[in-house]
């Protein structure tokens, strides 16, 4: 059986998959319903500092600063009863985040829901790219425009 | 069995990494050996303006701009030799690159090379977001900010 929207094999695009959220750069990460961390790969350990044993297991409250964690789960319990985000999907999400170390971070992401057997949903995962500089490039620029 | 680093049994990776390919907004890309598209999700359609039906089997060019297709060409061939990105990992790269309609885009990407079971590498698979607003309000901030 091949895959309809794509043109590889079914087990193809499961390997590419695989091999895809092991090995890219980019954080990848998959929570429960509960928000409790299942799966972080070498990319989440070297942008948020954590390895994967002590993610595992967690709340994504490890990466979240304390100000903004109504607000993400809020958004991630609508996503959960909806299955949409509160975001278009052409719309890049980029927040605040932050390291083990304590460290405050911009981060960009997109999500997207795993469904189960029944259509229900049973977690979210995400691709999270660090983009600190560029973001911090731009709030100078932007105050500088502001102030001249 | 359950995956070593990162707490979810096999199959799960691979049913987490097919769904996350398939249904992420970004767009993800597979090219074989050769360049040639054999993977290109409802992110990339949705992005670059191709349909899988007519963006798989072509050669990357399709989305690259005339004047970069050497550089672009240069460093794939790098990395299908060397299985290694002339980037740090922890660098994102940001390039143009152009839509069907001949659109202009500014795209932000990580790369990973697949392996097949002699430890030679098949493929380069990407997963790349478009930037554009972002990189054009940098650049016209950035030349304010040398106006001024």
């Amino acid at each position: 059986m091949s895959d309809e929207t794509t043109g590889l094999p079914d087990g193809e695009v499961g390997r590419l998959g695989r091999a895809l959220i092991e090995d890219i750069p980019d954080a990848v990460i998959y929570a429960d319903r509960e928000g409790l961390i299942r799966f972080w790969n070498a990319g989440a350990a070297r942008i948020f500092g954590f390895s994967p044993e002590e993610a595992l297991g967690q709340s994504l409250d490890i990466i979240i600063p304390e100000r903004l964690r109504k607000r993400h789960w809020d958004g991630y319990d609508h996503m959960m009863a909806t299955g949409r985000s509160r975001y278009a999907a052409d719309k890049l999400l980029a927040v605040p985040a932050q390291t083990k170390a304590g460290e405050a971070l911009s981060i960009q992401f997109t999500v997207v829901p795993l469904h189960d057997a029944g259509g229900g949903i049973e977690g979210i995962a995400a691709v999270l790219r660090d983009v600190t500089p560029t973001f911090q490039e731009l709030k100078r620029l932007r105050a500088g425009a502001r102030g001249a």
